[in-house]
């Protein structure tokens, strides 16, 4: 079965579609199979047919070696039409360095952390495509003798990982969480851009808004969720375990290894695998109050950190808010991003038939308006 | 000019289209003025023409008196599809009432509260047709000796009104206060369904996701923004000054009058005008940090409240967390919402030729599943 990545391009003079990555190019999947639901500009169609005609399409990609536009004659675009993003913050040691770095002195978890995946809606008319710029935003920020509104000087992004739902459920019908595979199309990468200033000066009592809501991106590459398999891990322990309903029915964590550079520049390599509440886990808890799913409903993990040096998946936690910046190979150094400083995130995963590549996902950063 | 109400309605046997009040009828758009917008399942198409075409609408709307088909033989659906949706926090009663009701002791008013309209993104893909029944959502409550999942037994509604966005925005560019009428469309009531205990325990420190992502209803009238103009009165003072670009350019408060009745017994009459921030703010606060405006997007007021007794606009506030029910005129008591309760909100507003009917908005509470 096919391990390829989908996505959707535009070669010269042609009108958005989707294709399956083949080497160094695109497998024209309209062309290739003859189905309207490839000439569509998103996923979306196809993502909402579900898990047999998934599967069906799979198995024809991994026959087909053509026609096949190499990469560097295609525009990728955004692969899906988002309808609700909820970011999650689900990595123990994102969670409590947080709360070390931004709240010392208090216990760095809140009490609910370890019973649900927390998480909350982000905006999705600003999930942009990779390579789309990222504009400096403007917001009000803590000041002397009173807050100010200005650029933001502690802009931040959050490396993680977003899965993508393809099948709508019912309102007032939680889904069981063994389901997840018959409702979530597939993972990419996901860059969640933060004002760290604007954030902290907003958050309370309901939570991040405009520090977040300029802009998220996300990788060109849809990983399908299948071609995942064999990358299931257990996650860690779950200290106390999981209420009943967010009990996983098998291993449920992913050994996804990310790649965290700015300029060209590797800072930090952030391991899925380590998440404490896992993408079934999420998807669980999203419907059990009965909120319907629909297509394109995207669950982005949060942060992706470790304990270990060199595993954290933002400037926050990488420089202690800006205080401590990395030194880089070249003798510069890195604090909060700089005007003109270029993101790219990588993602790879162990598949059957090798290394599933998840692409790369970037974005270039402009000054303030 | 027209103060009419737009709707989407369908008769018998007919798929649903934009109509507009008139009297105890809904005037049928497409057929009246030959335009194949209003043959659309929303009012999105028509939204998105911008201030010149709805301008235009209304004129001709106001000289038509047919054909016009009976309000009892229409079903009303929801009017627009929802983009992004995000929910304010403006009324100082309100926020003053919850801070001394949750958090006695403490200060009331978080430090940011007068600074900016604190707000958080609400889940789109559950904003529902009035008259879709509410199920009781279920989720993780504090528990002794831990957490539990089941039924809330805090359900509470939230009196508000949303302004809906018509003309999109362009990625990076603020939107100024000024252009408030060029991109909002209009009003509806809009009712934000509570489960507080699920709610106070997932708050911190990402704000209410669960608790309030089941369910948020929407009146089946959206009143034209520029119909209420008449109604335009001064906000209270605000103390401090808004910063220049939260600052408005005229009177930019409502004087809607909203009614809010369970069971058919009216428990309070909220008034609009006494909100902290206005739909204008919250407006310009969205788009400051250069996030883009969809058609569709709705920006909920926050519960509407004041000080005055029986001018509150949920239950939290209406009966201090359920431990002070309401006494109503048959002996019967009222705290938070038992099943088969049912909840009408009606309002009205001033306008040039009498006054501005925004219909109802109602729904009725099921058993937990």
């Amino acid at each position: 079965m096919s391990a390829r990545p989908y996505c959707v391009f535009s070669a010269e003079g042609s009108a958005p579609r989707v294709g399956a990555r083949s080497g160094d190019g695109v497998l024209d999947l309209a062309e290739a199979l003859g189905d309207p639901v490839f000439a569509a500009p998103t996923l979306n169609p196809f993502m909402a047919q579900g898990p047999a005609a998934w599967r069906e399409v799979r198995a024809a990609v991994a026959g087909l070696s053509g026609p096949v536009v190499p990469l560097a004659e295609v525009r990728l675009h955004r692969p899906f039409e988002v309808a609700d993003f909820v970011d999650y913050y689900s990595s123990l040691e994102h969670a409590t360095n947080c709360g070390r770095i931004l709240r010392p002195g208090s216990a760095p978890l809140s009490a609910n952390w370890r019973e649900i995946p927390v998480g909350y809606h982000g905006r999705s008319g600003t999930v942009l495509a990779s390579g789309t710029p990222i504009v400096r935003p403007s917001g009000v920020r803590a000041g002397e003798p009173c807050p100010t509104f200005g650029p933001s000087v502690k802009l931040d992004v959050e490396v993680e990982v977003g899965f993508v739902v393809g099948v709508p459920s019912t309102l007032g019908r939680p889904v069981p969480i063994g389901d997840f595979a018959a409702y979530v199309f597939g993972a990419v990468i996901l860059l969640d851009w933060s004002a760290r200033d604007i954030q902290s000066f907003e958050q309370q009592p309901l939570g991040p808004n405009l520090g977040k809501s300029f802009a998220t991106t996300i990788g060109p590459w849809v990983v399908p969720l299948a071609a995942l398999d064999g990358a299931l891990v257990e996650p860690p322990r779950a200290d106390p375990p999981p209420l009943p309903h967010l009990r996983p029915t098998g291993p449920s964590g992913y050994d996804i290894r990310l790649q965290f550079a700015v300029n060209g520049r590797v800072i930090s390599r952030p391991r899925f695998a380590s998440m404490y509440w896992t993408p079934a886990q999420q998807f669980a808890h999203l419907t059990s109050n009965g909120a319907s799913l629909r297509t394109g409903d995207l669950l982005g993990s949060g942060t992706v950190s470790s304990f270990d040096p060199g595993a954290q998946g933002c400037l926050l936690e990488l420089t202690a808010d800006g205080r401590e910046p990395l030194r880089l190979a070249d003798g510069t150094q890195l604090g909060y991003l700089a005007d003109g400083d270029r993101v790219t995130v990588s993602a790879s995963a162990p598949g059957a038939d090798g290394p599933i590549d998840f692409g790369v996902a970037e974005a270039t950063v402009l000054p303030a308006l």
